[in-house]
């Protein structure tokens, strides 16, 4: 929740001498999104939301998601359109960073999302996997399984810390994970980060994704993993089986698991624990506390993980 | 430049049932203003701002200046309106705290306003004074001439720090202002923080003001010292007698200064940045460093006041 990089009219007023979308009107600098910094513009051409990149984000991937972006938005998957600039390009730079210009999406990011709303979350991701099927692109995810054990090295000697016996923890998981992983299972474009605050709503009726900047080509049943993870426990930390079943239920509905990611969707429901534990560890540790943006708690991702260890009959996910 | 208190689309949703502007599209936090925590809203009405009042504004005060935003729109000052409740009253409780909706108003806040700006500055600043004549309501300066000693023995022992001998030249500044400051000149409502954030433009033409939380009944000539000091020095810190003697015309053009309020009107600059000087030193030296908004140094209002004890003939401010 954060603008990290301040631009003045002058700037952006040159800034949209490059595009066909009128005069500008008002910007406001809005607080969404960790990573980037975004304004709301208004010009005679309507409402629009102006990105600009910061250091996180590759400016190499940028292709990527806007054409990804501009891929669902043609296939009906409601999510903001990038616009193009005269030139027929995406990305241009302002105030020394990359940036780009989309459309304004309406709806609300859900507080507290109720079992209906796991179940549109379920058919609108699985149509957002077909539609992402026909995409051209491809950007390997830079947090899967390789990646987990190099940034949890860099998380220092600060981890037990957090919490006593979590190095081991971490250490013990990462070894089954990564003699286990599948590389067998269907694949294609996924969001990577379908958390709540990236799914709008209108009167439960799910109107579009948003913050494509983790999506990449990877097993599309671990974005249903990472789903089962951000969606499914309630605010006290339980688990809660029936908010998984609709969500296993409206994606499956729209497309079926096969036997393979069935099978072994417990083991990509405990690695997209481990991933978000990991960065968010990473960033817990290794965040100065004056920082704009306070890191997430670890302990969220901590508690999901041994959940998911403790688990015998793995038919409570939903998935076959 | 912060949101200081987060809603969710439940409190929001219930909030709003209290008006009539339609059904809840969209919000998203805005870095707007550095005092309270504003929410862009999009509803099936159109778009509004939200505010909620955070504990530096006093709640009492709350319907002086959302009185003085309407009766002002009402005479043709373009501003934010205040938005009605269902009920007639415009302010509510949200989240903890009190709240109003206005209009949102277009426009874009000048970063380097020129000389031309400057006179359009003056008209509207004097169409604003003269409409806010009739306006029935009434509150003191809480920022004025008898608040800034008791303010300033609160900035503690850190003044010298931040410059050596600065205590003595405020203390003496004081001493002078006190035994200065008129009480014979023409009084009406001012808005006492008419910098170039709370003023917007459309293409050179002032298309509004904003932000009215320090708006009060004192000298309508202070108001105008105000705009001096925040509008007419240039970036390398220089006074600029072109854009001051501009903002002068512009404003007299619609109401004439009285030989009063020129001849006194060198004390009122140099009580404008003083309260400004002031209110800045305290939060410099009171603001914690790990807080959401970084305080304004304090030097550039060093600078001025020290500038305009030095003017010998102070028609370079242009008053007449």
């Amino acid at each position: 929740m954060a603008v990290y990089t301040e631009i003045t009219d002058g700037e952006l007023s040159a800034f949209l001498a490059a595009y066909n979308i009128g005069e500008l009107l008002s910007f406001k600098g809005i607080a969404e999104g960790v990573e980037n910094s975004n304004y709301l513009l208004h010009t005679s051409g309507g409402f629009y939301i102006l990105t600009l990149y910061e250091k996180r984000v590759n400016a190499d991937d940028l292709p990527y998601f806007m054409g990804l972006m501009e891929h669902l938005f043609q296939h009906d998957i409601r999510c903001p359109e990038p616009v193009l600039r005269k030139s027929g390009e995406v990305i241009g730079q302002l105030a020394g960073r990359p940036a780009a210009i989309a459309t304004f999406l309406d709806g609300l990011a859900l507080s507290n999302p109720t079992a209906a709303n796991c179940k549109s979350l379920g058919e609108g991701m699985a149509r957002m996997h077909l539609a992402g099927l026909k995409f051209r692109g491809f950007r390997a995810n830079a947090l899967s399984v390789d990646a987990w054990r190099p940034l949890f090295s860099k998380t220092g000697s600060g981890v037990d810390a957090v919490e006593p016996g979590l190095r081991d923890l971490i250490e013990n998981e990462l070894d089954f994970l990564e003699q286990n992983w599948p590389d067998d299972l269907p694949l294609g474009v996924i969001h990577a980060d379908l958390f709540p605050d990236n799914v709008f709503f209108l009167k439960d009726r799910l109107s579009g994704f948003i913050d494509f900047y983790f999506s990449c080509n990877d097993m599309l049943a671990y974005d249903v993993a990472v789903c089962i993870n951000a969606w499914c426990f309630d605010v006290d930390g339980l688990f809660n089986p029936e908010k998984a079943k609709n969500l296993m239920a409206g994606y499956q509905g729209v497309r079926k698991f096969n036997s393979d990611e069935i099978h072994k969707f417990s083991i990509l429901i405990r690695g997209s624990a481990i991933r978000f534990l990991i960065t968010r560890l990473y960033d817990w540790i290794n965040t100065p506390s004056a920082a704009v943006v306070t890191p997430k708690k670890p302990d969220e991702y901590i508690d999901k993980l041994k959940y998911h260890q403790s688990i015998k009959d793995t038919a409570i996910y939903g998935a076959g």
